[in-house]
């Protein structure tokens, strides 16, 4: 983790690391065929690799999968633990120049907290395990939970189909 | 915190809460017309009700909002500190009986990360302070994480709109 700055980029007060106020237990982890180097930006351009991952949930989570099904919409969030949590501003290198942190979906941010909205692909339920249509987070990234994605709520009103 | 399970719950083997393995820094609180007695039970309910809400960032964080404009959608992220996280499968009240938790959007799970997909109906950057047109959570839960909403990546491609 660097303590650089970029030209632009304006650091937090504090690091949001050394004032932790709320615990994470991993339930399990992403199996893709990212590394650090060549990781899909976003979840967009994952789709277009046409590459899939699964979800190995750790044992015990196998139950919680119960009324999910292949076809369906998920949200993946994932915890980001390499990157560093210090920036209020930020200049990603494929942005034209320094934009908040929350303007961002930059894995820099004060809970490196990710989040993708993946299809499953199939599912083992008693294995605890799923697999995805793409993914954007490095092969063995934690996840810390799974969502069904539901149009009702994560569309915001104005921009529903239809 | 109740430790009794309903028929048909299920407990995970251990409870996530005993096995913390990353820490969350709040970032700000969310200010609403809702306690745990009124709360609508979604985002969707919420929007119905007509009652607006706000986040207040901590200091340090205003320069973070940058980039943001009024009327953008955003993915709020909140720490639901009062929910219970050993369940596997649940039954909520609503719905017709045990579902395993990574299928529902209760409060009731391993990390109890809230997700609410809601638009920016002012801004006041300096003071850390946005509006937010709705929002499913008491007052004063912790905010840990603010994204900009991306159609290109927060609908799953077949449910893309066109």
């Amino acid at each position: 983790m660097s303590d650089t700055i970029r030209p632009g980029e304006t650091l937090l007060p504090f690091d949001p690391g050394d004032r932790i106020e709320a615990g994470l237990s991993f339930v399990g982890v992403i199996r893709s065929d990212w590394s650090r180097g060549d990781c899909p930006r976003n979840i967009a351009r994952a789709r277009e690799t046409g590459r899939p991952a699964r979800i190995e949930l750790r044992p015990g989570y196998a139950a919680a999968l119960e009324g999910l099904e292949t076809g369906q919409a998920i949200i993946v969030i994932g915890w980001l633990h390499g990157a560093r949590r210090d920036l209020a501003r930020q200049v990603p290198r494929h942005a034209g120049g320094p934009r908040g942190t929350f303007a961002l979906r930059s894995p820099v941010r004060p809970n490196p907290l990710s989040l993708s909205v993946c299809r499953i692909t199939w599912m083992e339920r008693a294995a605890g395990q799923l697999g995805l249509d793409a993914i954007d987070l490095f092969d063995r990234t934690p996840v810390v939970d799974l969502k069904p994605w539901l149009p009702g709520a994560d569309i915001p009103p104005e921009a529903h189909p239809g």
